[in-house]
């Protein structure tokens, strides 16, 4: 199957099917913020700018790459970036392996650079290619002209290995990928972001590519978008009953997108984390950058709200989340995104086992790598 | 908007529809009073009286401020106060602004003092005003102003910064509140509660009042009527969306009242608590005292069967609740409030938990701050 | 209301309406024998007789009073005397306070003496008399009187504040109680059962009751019949609508079985402790026994059987939860109720945390207080 | 009624009615894999393939004994024999009592072995008989035919006393059991595996029979087919009213399959440990080797494949149960079987506990017992 209809029928799935993580949680709902009755602020005053990729966002918000690669997919990222560049967030693209492969599909990424620049916009813009493809024979040099492309502030190199292990025609090699990953990261003038797609980044990984030099990480846990699911539904639709049902067992498989953040800030203090996978309002992004994320990232719900709304549609979705980032702010009474990071939190005892088991001490996380550095610190002074 | 109109609003929305924090508990549920087989009492020479404020109530119950400002108003309040007479427990009334901004409307508050005086009962009087008033330009001689217009024996100040983040025209600014808090308090020779409204008092802010001279809380924790719910059926009503769809994620905020009146006593172990939000029995008020608080607290259920009822809904409403609480007493063998007070408690691991991670100690609490002094023994004698 | 025709208005409420704690639990179910896949027995070699009140059971059951004073009672009465005495287990009667106040009601709880001899069996009878009744000015004359009319083995002096507490007319005082209960052991001959009657007895009372020389408890712990929720009708039906609320309340109202064995065992180690409420399975009451108790005692399935299925469902029942005794004490690899005492028990985390809060350590009681006597070794040699 | 009916009974029943443990679970639900979102190997690198009873199988599976003596029964037992041969997994038969008592049946056994090899494959096959015919009479000569007559790999002793316990016809004298079994393992030239049935093997039992030098355990835990369930269904279906209510009672009785691999391996470290008993999915038997089996075992899903779809039925059902399997390893990053056992694992706190009431310290075993020899390295040395 084509890559292009490929991308279309993934699209089509992840719009109109239940595919989140069935009856999986972020675990953000197992932390709670601290309601301050007197905020000793005003909502007005509350600054939450941040500093990532070398631009100021307005708000340490992030959509995530999801399309490209198609005239359909060609006007999302337009309307995605259209509303990023007017509240001042970032964006990324789809996986642009399409266009690396056939030049005259270019312009559905690039319409995301575009588009920003029509609306006034630096918007902070993410390229995006799978690690998969650099285990395929892809090198720095194909990574470059992702950048290039869409002159991106960054690439992310997904890694989506449980996608791909119930496709039929999935990519299921990943050996050396941290190697190549590393060399490419290496040999570019850009950060590479190493970013799940739905199933959670987790303290091994991250400790060894840290290790490698690769300081920005995308978790995308469990608890959102579950491309597991996604597959179920397409194995079914094919008429794969076996893998259909395969696919099924693992739905709700990965490291949920709390834990994530916590093992990466566990693994990597000083890396910029993405906390994305099942951020679904404003409050859930409060609180992953309470609990150690830098910029909070999502992806369904804005193709979503694209779908039934376009441009309004998803600034409308922005601004709402918007509105729920400050007033969580507000009511914890933190002034800024570096208050918002020291913020006392309700950890559930269910989440504390499940850090415990993975090697982090709750107590000792929130009194230190938690606070070892300011939201954005970490996400601009590359080398 | 008005403030009588969206008052009247108000009084509507909390009567009509479910505003109670959906899901949320007050963790009362999670206290458990441990069962007396042979009580070595008699449910008659149980004592429950309390000084309150230099009066005596024959409870610790106390009916919380909710309205004022509109004939509809004028008569609820009336019948609150004539109840809450004959039956020996304390009062107060809704917010006084209007009536400081227009005199003409003094009566609708007034009417509780005449009206109590009427069935000839000293009833304790709390009149209320709110924080943001202050930040918005009140001072001590509107406070004042709002305390003789009744005759009261307190003032509220109310903090209901979560209410005004989800209103169009939500007062959110807070900044110096407790600094002008402070300075009230200092001025004035009636005390002076800061209460909240339904998400509840913490650690942080009681500690900080409490240096600053307050020693009245009402912590109004979530559990009960919340007021961000109360806002998303108006926005919904009005049509706005968005605020609507932010009100919802907020709908469940705050800290559960058992674990505000914890953090509030270990805070301030010298304070006069209140604790409400969310009580709806006797037996949640028995659990409130033996947990900390001096005096249990309640708005909703009395407005609903004020509506449903009139005098004798209300009446009949706290004559059921005063049962249940000497219920509770008699089958725990207590045979006064300060033996209520150290009545060996269950509580279960997650409040523990949850208590843990604010800094509380359960075991040291239960046996410590808890027995510091007797109910009702802070809350008269003040500077 | 004649007690009279309130016996028979209890017995129609419990047989027809859901009467048991709703929600609540005996926590027997957090309690888990552990199978043993090779027993090393055959269930024949079973030996689950044991020693109670100087007579010989074929199984550590009790059906604990229920009845007298009226026609139908003395035929229930009768019926599960005969049953008791063909299987050989223990028995009780209802309160005999009518037939104090009315000799000519005597025959109705003599039958349940006169029946088993017809049966030709030895049965072990206990009398029964209220607390609140020697409160009330009954002396040991009184007891000794009720204990002859049946020529009992034991009397059973049962303590039910909780239910007093919702009725009209309750008997509400309960000072002193604790001291004449004392006196009449102390004068009589035969052992006095402190018994509750479904809201549980606790560590405190026991501990006190020990020190003044009581030896037998029935716990009648919650989490069966609740005889406030008993009251909650009969208020209903009267159009009592304040004090069916407040009974409502109180439903669930009590200490669980499983804890109240442990706390009683903890309290009075070498006392012999009846466990019932809620037991309704042969599994049941072998976790009760090896968490502590030495007999299991029910009271509502068996008058449900007698209602459904005259003497063959008394019969029915009470093999059915024989062989499942049986069954258990044999996936365990009991072959002596001795053994069943010192069986591995899997209890749940809550339980554990719930008899912590209650002074009990959990593998100090199991490894301790649990291992002292065998079941039945404190039943009968009493001064 | 004859074993040969009752067989076909038991089919029946399985195939048809809802025979598992109701509300139990195997507590491999409680057994999370941590997703590895690099896991720097290839799907088709993965080496799955495990020594087991001295021959080489695919993939660490088996298809635990159900059934023989009817010419019903053959069919099965060749359909799974053929589809293992493919697929190269081990299996098991039923009990060969039948056939011993009636030599007319043994094809109904042999069909396993001859159907295996017209596929051309050297399947590993387990004989089978039941411990209580030991206690019966039969000696290690009739377990040598049982092992001759299908030129079996090993024998099965299969226990099961919870389901002997609820027939009306059961074996329930287990007495001496242990020795027999030891004494037949002792003059045996192949290992005799002792299995459970469906309620679990626990420490206990398994550290007796391990010094007394029995070292293969099919733990067949609780979570899965419950035999005291399909009693149950029997006895209703019979009109056995007590005994139907009694097996109910004990329908989820039983030590759940995660927990049990623990106990087993924790009380013999060096022994081989099939984990069967709920095992649904290859993700299932993932957990079980990194939790500590050698093998997954799964009976009750391959008849139901069997019925609906014949030899693909059981085909597909194992082929999927493979993928499921490798796609777990792939996604933990693990190669080989070596590296499964040593995968970091979350275990609820709830499994957590019920294995400290067990005597095992979570800890010690995960760093401990669990990783002291690789998975299938005890499972073919045998004396
Ligand atoms: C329609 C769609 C397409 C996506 N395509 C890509 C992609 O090409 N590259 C990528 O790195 N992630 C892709 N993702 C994953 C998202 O970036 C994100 O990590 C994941 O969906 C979890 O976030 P969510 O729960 O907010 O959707 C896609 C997600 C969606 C919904
Ligand atoms: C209709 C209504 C109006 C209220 N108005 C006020 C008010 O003017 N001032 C105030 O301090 N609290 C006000 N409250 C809050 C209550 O005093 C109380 O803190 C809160 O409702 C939680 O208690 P509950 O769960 O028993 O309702 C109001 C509550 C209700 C239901
Ligand atoms: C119909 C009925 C009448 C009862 N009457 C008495 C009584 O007179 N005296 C007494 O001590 N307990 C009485 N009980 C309480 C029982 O003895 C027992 O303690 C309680 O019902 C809990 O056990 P269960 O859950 O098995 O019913 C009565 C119970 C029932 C169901
Ligand atoms: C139809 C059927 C027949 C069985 N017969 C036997 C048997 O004869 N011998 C035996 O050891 N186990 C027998 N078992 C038990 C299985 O081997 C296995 O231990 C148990 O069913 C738990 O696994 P499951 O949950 O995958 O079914 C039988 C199971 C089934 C479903």
């Amino acid at each position: 199957m084509q890559t292009k209809t490929r991308k279309l029928d993934h699209i089509r799935i992840t719009v109109d099917s239940d595919v989140e993580h069935p009856g999986k949680i972020t675990l953000l709902e197992h932390v709670e913020l601290v309601h301050r009755a007197l905020p000793e602020t005003a909502l007005s005053s509350i600054d939450t700018s941040i500093e990532f990729l070398g631009k100021q966002l307005s708000m340490p918000l992030m959509v995530t790459g999801m399309t490209g690669g198609h005239p359909v997919a060609a006007r999302i990222n337009c309307v995605i970036a259209r509303a990023a560049a007017r509240l001042g967030i970032a964006i990324g693209v789809g996986s642009q392996r399409a266009a690396i492969e056939d030049p005259s599909l270019e312009y559905t990424f690039r319409v995301a650079r575009d588009c920003a620049r029509e609306e006034g916009g630096d918007v902070v813009l993410v390229a995006n290619l799978g690690a998969a493809q650099l285990v395929a024979g892809y090198g720095v040099e194909h990574v470059r002209r992702a950048i290039e492309m869409i002159d991106a502030d960054a690439v992310a190199i997904h890694v989506n290995a449980a996608q791909e292990a119930f496709q039929p025609e999935g990519d299921v090699d990943f050996r050396n990928a941290i190697d190549l990953v590393a060399e490419v990261a290496r040999e570019l003038d850009k950060p590479v972001i190493v970013k799940e797609t739905g199933h959670g980044l987790g303290y091994e990984v991250v400790y060894v590519l840290r290790g490698r030099g690769i300081r920005f990480f995308d978790v995308s846990g469990a608890g959102g978008t579950s491309w597991v699911r996604v597959e179920y539904f397409r194995a079914r639709i094919r008429g794969l009953q076996g893998l259909a049902e395969a696919a099924k067992t693992f739905s709700s498989w990965g490291i949920p997108t709390a834990q994530a953040v916590v093992e990466t800030r566990w693994a990597a203090p000083d890396s910029c984390i993405i906390a994305s996978g099942g951020v679904r309002t404003g409050l859930d992004a409060a609180k992953a950058i309470a609990l150690g994320a830098d910029i909070a990232g999502l992806a369904l719900p804005v193709i979503r709200a694209y779908t039934v709304g376009d441009l309004d549609g998803v600034i409308g979705l922005l601004e709402r989340i918007g509105m729920e980032f400050k007033a969580a702010l507000f009511l914890t009474g933190a002034s800024s995104l570096a208050e918002a990071r020291r913020l006392p939190l309700i950890v559930s005892p269910e989440l504390e086992s499940r850090l415990q088991a993975r090697g982090v001490k709750l107590d000792l996380y929130l009194n230190g790598a938690r606070l070892l550095f300011k939201p954005g610190e970490t996400c601009s002074n590359w080398a």
